[in-house]
Formats: C-alpha cells, sequence, structure tokens
C-alpha cells in the first residue's frame, strides 16, 4: 500500500498447521505465474495453527481478484483455511468516530490527506459538535450524532445505518469516548480498531491516567485493539509505553499519552489497512 | 557513589512544603561553608508535600556526618522535616536473596565485583543450594535457607537473625520466590527491593509471563518495587518493558524478560543505595 | 507553562561554580517572599559551570518582573551570571519556517491550536506556496518567500525583516531545507531551533536517510539543534530514534523518520518554550 | 535453538530474485515430506535478490543434513543460489576474545552456562592474563597472547593458529581492543562479530564515549557488526542505544553504555547463531 509498491493482491490464510503448506501455497500461485513480493508467515507451535500472508504483483497474474479467490477456494477447501484476498489499489473505506479530545482525530487526518496512510475516508462520526470545522476543511463528512442516556438506542441506531449506508469496511474509534452497544460490535466484529489509553491489562476501564497517577507507575501507555462486546478485552493488535516521573501530574500524564496514543492507533491502523493482522481467538498475529 | 566523586554526604529531606525550603536548606549548608555538588528537588502540588536531596562534598565541612546531623535536626524539626544523611564512604551493607534462577543474582554480582556498583555485601541467602559454588567463587557467604510449608516459620527467623546479625541495610530479593512474612516486611520497611517479572499492575501473583502470553500483550515488562505486606503492591521504583510478539511463547518472553529484570533491578538498586528514592505513601519520588 | 501552573518567572542562571550558588540565589527569592515551585540546577564538575533554572510563582512576589529583573542584577555581577527571566504569562512570539514537508508544522500547529504548546504563532514563512490554505485557516499568516539562487539574498533579507518586524523570540526550522546566511544564524544565535531528519553527528548534510539506507543502519533518527552558521553543528537539544529493518527502504525510513522528527522537534520547542535549555559553548544543559 | 524446539536444519538462501523462488524451495521439501517450522525471506526490491530463511523439522526427513545439502544443489545451481544448512543439533565453535573490560565477556558466559545462547565455547582469548580465574571457574581455556607493537605479527599469528585447531565456526570480539589483521579478517570473513560501543557511524575509532560526551549528545549506542579491512566499517548486524543527559560524564557514559553494549552483542550473536544474518556487500539480511 506504499506509493513506491507496484498494485498487488494480498492474500492472508489461517488454518491448522500441516507439512506443506507453505510449498502448497506458493506452488498454486507459481502455477499462476504470480509473483509473490513478499511473504510472511507463522507456525503457532502451542496452539498448532498456521497463518500466512502473500503479496502477489497483480500484473503477474492473468486474471483479476475474483478470478483470485475463485482459484484460491479448492485448496481452502482441502485445507479448512479461512483466507482473504484484498487489491492494493481498492482503498478500504473506513468511518472515524470521534468525542471532543481530536489528536488521534488530526494525525490520522494527516496522515489521510498526505496520502501516508491510504484509506478512502467516508467520514467522521462525533457526539460533540465540535471538530466539525476541522474536518470539514479536509473536504470530510461530518455527522454529528449526540449520545445521551435517553436516545442513546437511536443515536448507535443511527450510526449504524451511517455504517451501512457507507459500506465501511474499517470503524477507527479516535478516543470515542461512548461504548458502543454489543449488537454493533458483533455486527462489525474484527473491523473496528479502538486505541485505550493505558497500557492494558492494566487501567482498563475509565480514566486511566489517574489511575496510574495514584499508582506510582514509571511508564505509562496506549493500546490499540479490536473492539469487542466485553469493554478493553479485545484482540490487541499494538501497545507501546513513555517514560513518566513523580514530577508528572495526571494531567501531564495525559498529555504524555496523547502522543503514544497517536502513533500506537496509526501504526494498528496501517497493519490493519495492509492485511498484516489475524485474528485467532482473542490474539492477534501481525505480519509485520 | 561514583568513583569519580569526591565523598560526599547525602541529605535527603521531605516534608510539607512551604516557602523558602530550598534557601533555608542550602542556607544552611552554605553558613558551614559546605559545597553542594548537586541538588535536586521536587515540590509536588497535589499532595503539598516536599522533597529535596543534596550532595555536599565532605570535605568543604569542618565536621563529620555526626556532626551533619546534629545541626540538621533544629531545622527539620521547624519545617516537620523527614531527613536523613548518608556518607559516600560508608557503602550500604547488602544481602541478596535468590531462589533457582540467577540471572539478576549473576548481574548484581558483577556489578558489584567491578565497582559498578558500590555496596558492602554482606552474603547471599537461598532456598535452593544450587547457587553455592558461583557466589563462593566471588568470596560471598553463601546461606542455603530451605523454606518449605511446615518449616516456613523457622526458615524466616533463620532468616530475619541472618540480617539482623549483619546489620543489613539493604534486602534485595533477586527473583526470590517465596513470600516474606509481614513481620518481616514491616520491621526492614523501605529496605527490601523486589523485582516482579512483570510491568506491575498488569499480571501480578504467579506466573506473569504465562499470564502475559494467555492475554496476547505486545510488550512485557518488569518492575523493581519496595516490599510490603501487600504482595506487588509496594512503592514501585523503576520499570521497564521490552517488545514481542505473537511469534514468542511464553517461553521466549521468559528469555526475553530476563534482560529487563536485570536492568530494572539494577537502575532501582543504584537509585536506592545513591539515596535517589524517597518514599510518601505508596508512591515514590526518584531525585535522579 | 502548563495551563495547570500558576503563573510565574522563569529564572535561569550561567555562571561559574562557586560554594554557596543555591544558596545566594534561593536567599534572595526567599528574602522577597517568593514562593520556588521548581527548582533545577547542574554543577559541571569537568567545565566548573554551575546551571540553574527556578520557577517562582508570581503572586508571591510584591513587584513585577522588571521588579526581579533589577533586583537580580547585583547579585549576578557578584556571580559573573548570565541570567534571564521570562514571564510564564508571555507566550514566546514565534514565526515557523517550512518548506514542502508539511509533517512537523501540521503537528506544532495542532499542539499550538489545542494550547498543549503555548506560544504566540506570528506566522509561518515558506519557500512555496503549497501549505498556504493548511496554514491560513488556522488563522495564521503565511509568507511566500521564494528562494532562488539568485534570489538567495533578497530573500533572505525580506526573512530578516519579516522576523524582526514580528520582533520574533523563536524561530523553528520545521524542515526547512534552505540555509540560512551566517548573518542571519548569527544575529538570532540561540533563537533558531531546527530538526535535522537523522541521528547526528551521523549522516549530517542531504538526503540522510538515503545515506542511512546505504550503510544499513538497524536504528534511524532525529535530532533538534540550535542553528549556527556550522551546518548541522550547533548544540544538540534533544534526540531519538527508531527502529528500521532490511525491509525498509530509503522511501520507508523517510516515513518512519517523520514521526520521530514531530516528537523531537516538539519536545526540543517545549524546552526551549519553557526556558529549560542553557547553552554553553556547543552543548546544551537541558533542565527538564 | 530454543530448547522447547525440536531438532531442525535451517536452510538460508541468497539469489537473484524470480517468479516461484518461495514456491521452488517449498516445494522440494515437501517433497522430502519435509515440515517447514519456520520460514522468512525477503525480496529487496532495490537490489532485485532474494533471501530466504527456513527451519525444516529434522526428523520429518529420510536422511540427514548431508543428504539434504546434495539434494538441494540442483536447485541451487539453476538459481544461482548461495545456501547453507546447519544443524540445531550441532553447536558452533565460538572463540570469544576480549581486554581488559569484561562486562560482554561475562554476560556471554551467563548465557552460554546457563544454555540461553546455546554454542560449544572453545575458549577466550585475551591480550591480558586479568580475567583468566573468572573464565577457568567456567571450566573454559584462557589463552593469555599478549600484543605489543613488536610482538604483533607473532601474536595474531599465534590467535589464528589456535582458532584454526579449534575449527572455530564464529569469533566473536567481545570487547577485544587490538585491531586484527587484514589477513586474519579475511580468513575469518563473515565470522567474525564486533561490538563497537558507539551507534556506528557516529564516532567510529577510539574513545567514541569521549567523542560523544564532546559532541553533547542526547543518546549514545552501541553497534555490532561483521568484522572486514575497513575497521568500524563492517555489515552492520545490530544496534541500540540509551539516554544521556548533560549531567553525564564521559565516565557515565562508560557505564550507561556498558549495558547497551552487552544488549547488543547478545542480540547479534543470537541472530548469528540462529542463521538469521545473511550478508550481501555491505549490508545484512536479519530474518529474525
Amino acid at each position: 500500500m506504499n506509493a513506491q509498491k507496484p498494485r498487488h493482491y494480498v492474500l492472508t490464510v489461517s488454518c491448522p498447521d500441516d507439512v506443506g503448506l507453505v510449498a502448497a501455497v506458493s506452488n498454486l500461485i507459481a502455477s499462476w505465474d504470480g509473483w509473490l513480493t513478499e511473504v510472511a508467515n507463522h507456525a503457532d507451535r502451542v496452539t498448532g495453527r498456521f497463518y500466512m500472508r502473500n503479496e502477489v504483483a497483480a500484473d503477474s497474474l492473468p486474471f483479476g481478484i475474483e478470478g483470485f479467490r475463485e482459484r484460491f477456494v479448492p485448496l481452502a477447501e482441502k485445507h479448512r483455511m479461512r483466507f482473504e484476498v484484498h487489491d492494493s489499489a481498492v482503498p478500504r473505506r473506513v468511518m472515524v468516530l470521534v468525542s471532543r479530545q481530536e489528536h488521534c482525530l488530526a494525525d490520522l487526518l494527516h496522515r489521510w490527506r498526505t496520502g501516508e496512510l491510504p484509506f478512502d475516508l467516508r467520514g467522521v462520526i462525533s457526539n460533540h459538535d465540535q471538530l466539525r470545522s476541522f474536518v470539514e476543511w479536509h473536504g470530510v463528512p461530518y455527522h454529528h450524532v449526540p449520545v445521551s442516556p435517553e436516545s442513546k438506542a437511536e443515536a448507535f441506531e443511527a450510526m449504524g445505518r451511517l455504517l451501512d449506508d457507507e459500506a465501511v469496511d474499517l470503524v477507527v474509534l479516535a478516543r470515542y469516548m461512548q461504548i458502543l452497544p454489543p449488537e454493533l460490535c458483533a455486527r462489525y466484529e474484527g473491523r473496528i480498531v479502538n486505541i485505550h489509553h493505558s497500557f492494558l491489562p492494566s487501567f482498563a476501564g475509565g480514566r486511566p491516567y489517574e489511575q496510574a497517577y495514584a499508582r506510582g507507575v514509571k511508564l505509562i501507555g496506549a493500546t490499540s485493539h479490536f473492539v469487542t462486546a466485553d469493554l478493553d478485552q479485545g484482540p490487541i493488535i499494538e501497545q507501546d509505553v513513555v517514560r513518566v516521573s513523580h514530577a508528572d501530574t495526571a494531567s501531564d500524564m495525559v498529555r504524555l499519552g496523547r502522543d503514544v496514543e497517536k502513533a500506537v492507533l496509526a501504526r494498528a491502523v496501517r497493519y490493519v489497512l495492509e492485511d498484516r493482522v489475524i485474528v485467532h481467538e482473542n490474539k492477534t498475529v501481525v505480519l509485520a
């Protein structure tokens, strides 16, 4: 998905491990004269599961992505593979959700606008109206969907319709402070990425920087994970930390934490956009 | 405590914050013609507490450490200061406790033997006998104090006597896997430093690497803290982390974690030996 | 300069080391009933030089900043101190210089707009016109000053006039790709901060990422430094690195490096705005 | 080479990139019923070169390592591959060279003794005699080979004989402060790993910490590289850094740097022992 890279298809595979899987997959691709430009795999000795990610140069193949998928099905069925194929020339349709804090949003908008993160930004949804002007300057639709205790059900219904109408591939919670309802989490399973402002599993739930300050930790962190119905318990994609000291108040930690949140979320979104993340049970394999 | 530094007294102070504290302390020292070679302080706006650490060149003073202490008492009483004065030429008396894992012990012994960490190593206590030869090669007494469910009370009594007999200033738990009894924790409050093999408060208790593996975190860590009667809950002195991936098994994490444990414990011990750590309630101020 | 902090004066001092300097300074402030809210100092054993930074609560003093300065002069003269006093309520007047790359600019604008970095942004100067719309959306004047080999002298004269007219305290080169003339460097000595896209002294000069790629380093970095007439040789304020691998091309390094550049420049600017940086010869003391 | 891993053969390949290489290699292995337990590869778009590392479970093959090599030759010739096959059950024969500083040696000895780094330690060579007792306690032969300006030629000849007699696979310079003669570098090309105490290419040559102190850098580092006849110019295997400040003297940097040197050298040696490092021209591909 890098500008320098030629158009390619990304094939990701997850299946029970077995002898000859790399050969079987690479062989099939070679039989089409497909050029593998990047290959990564992982055989998990604990779970006995096999994961593979392949980049195939699009113009080395005599057919398109649908042809790829069809021709891959027999092998997939033989080895009980879950697989996906994506075209690097078709950017993912993304919706960003945000509340009042704008640092993650501003960071994503900058990476999107300059082409560093290539996705198709369908819009921004917020439960507040205050970031409208900044978002609209970018030519991006801004949807104000207020959420109050009474309006919650309708609000999330409206939000769900927006996501469906835009046929969104990926929802990014860029410090969106509302808890999504379980049915939305289920409907978009594996397609909602959140940034939590702590080094999970420490300080799950609310006000993690205050918790960190109270405990007197010497590093604070951020965690990007897929959203599931269990709050802050979904599969972790990426984490990082920054050093703090006794001299940092909770509000200093908020400031220092912002930079970690931005960096961790941007890396996680990149991994997802490049099809580097495969989920198995409650963990991720990141074939970076 | 650095070889290049001239002999000095380290004065540490903790008291309610007030106008003129830096002036009062530095003035008193100046009135003795004392040369302040290093000063650090912290005024905590949240707790309203003041902390200070001063290094005074020993030969700039016309009296010794007892004279220093006596002359400091009136000021301390006036401002309700808790204070300590230590002589850099009098190394702390240290006992190291260890079980079977030797990486932290080997690291500390190396830093001690080469003079990097200047302390007076009184001995090593272990609930196993297997590290005896390595310790004794260093000319250090090795005390095998086995701990079984039945013998626990006697064992810790024997251990307490060893600590008392050696007039130990500091006890370092270098991956000592037994839980110290509350009375020993209380008697040596603020003088027992532990290394816990997780980034606390994540994965407190047993088998933290297995917990980390199960949760799928992307960084693992280690935490050095003072030991209190609450397991893994004492004031944190130092922490650090290292990156792991889906490809790392729990035993890979054990291996990677060892290097973090060694580094974190060595830094924490250094801070304590140099009187850089002041405890207030359940947190530390580290005037590094 | 943090929102939570009350208004304060920052006093920075640099002088030959001597007995009683901390006492002399803190005493003088205490004699005015001044409340020291933060103190840091450094006595350099190698150069025999003493550095001090003090924050004094403004409303604890019976006079203003001019009164502070006047009353400090006699002590300064006695000890041959270079000193400065700044009022946290008077934000620095800043001009940002930029070329085509906008990541550092966007990062600074975001931190400025949200109040994280409190300065008085007087404008942006660029040798290209393409970032005008983004800058002007922020309500910030944008000055296009093209620089060609023939127009160089006039261009830098125009730029110098802009800086002078706006009475700029600080010039930030946010990936400005032109070399400033020596007279401008001299006139704004200690007031021009640059970000260089390598871990200096490695890869000084042009195209550092290409140089890094060619050498096969495993970490790349960025350096923020004061600009002097010697290209990339000025006193270093802050540096950081990020890991790269054989799989990263020079253009991947450019992308990864951008995040380091942003972070390093933002930290350096914060240190300068908060008067934490004291220059001595070709090095900095950063009293953070 | 991890205790938990079953015995395996590691195949490393380097050749011009082409369509079907992954398929060709994995196919051949699959045709023998070989179980690929780990695969990594890299297709370099800049150089057009392809690199691959495969772990094949030894007991999945009907023949031994010689059979593997023989059967691989035709494919290697077809694609102009340079390849190696190593048996994880045959530890590499290693000689460690050291001068007076023992931290890297002590660290390697500890990792070797506890089985963390599985190699066959044939001995330690030093131009000083002072580390003999520590080395011999480990049951490892210690060779004192003094090097003076006059005796240099003979000394290196003796050293070369020791290496040859022990049929050494890998020479580790663990802060060995003599420059090896070009003929020895050439004879053991790709088999001598050095640790340099700076973040190369900064501060090549002598006294790098003094150079770093003089330049006022904010991070110091260490670099492990293969030794070539060009001093400090060989292919870099691994690097890392640690933060320093104005308060750190050159001797503080020496102390802080030791921990980075140990960590970087240990990682580099691990990569080499596990056949993860492939050299091409003056750079390394590290398939970790």
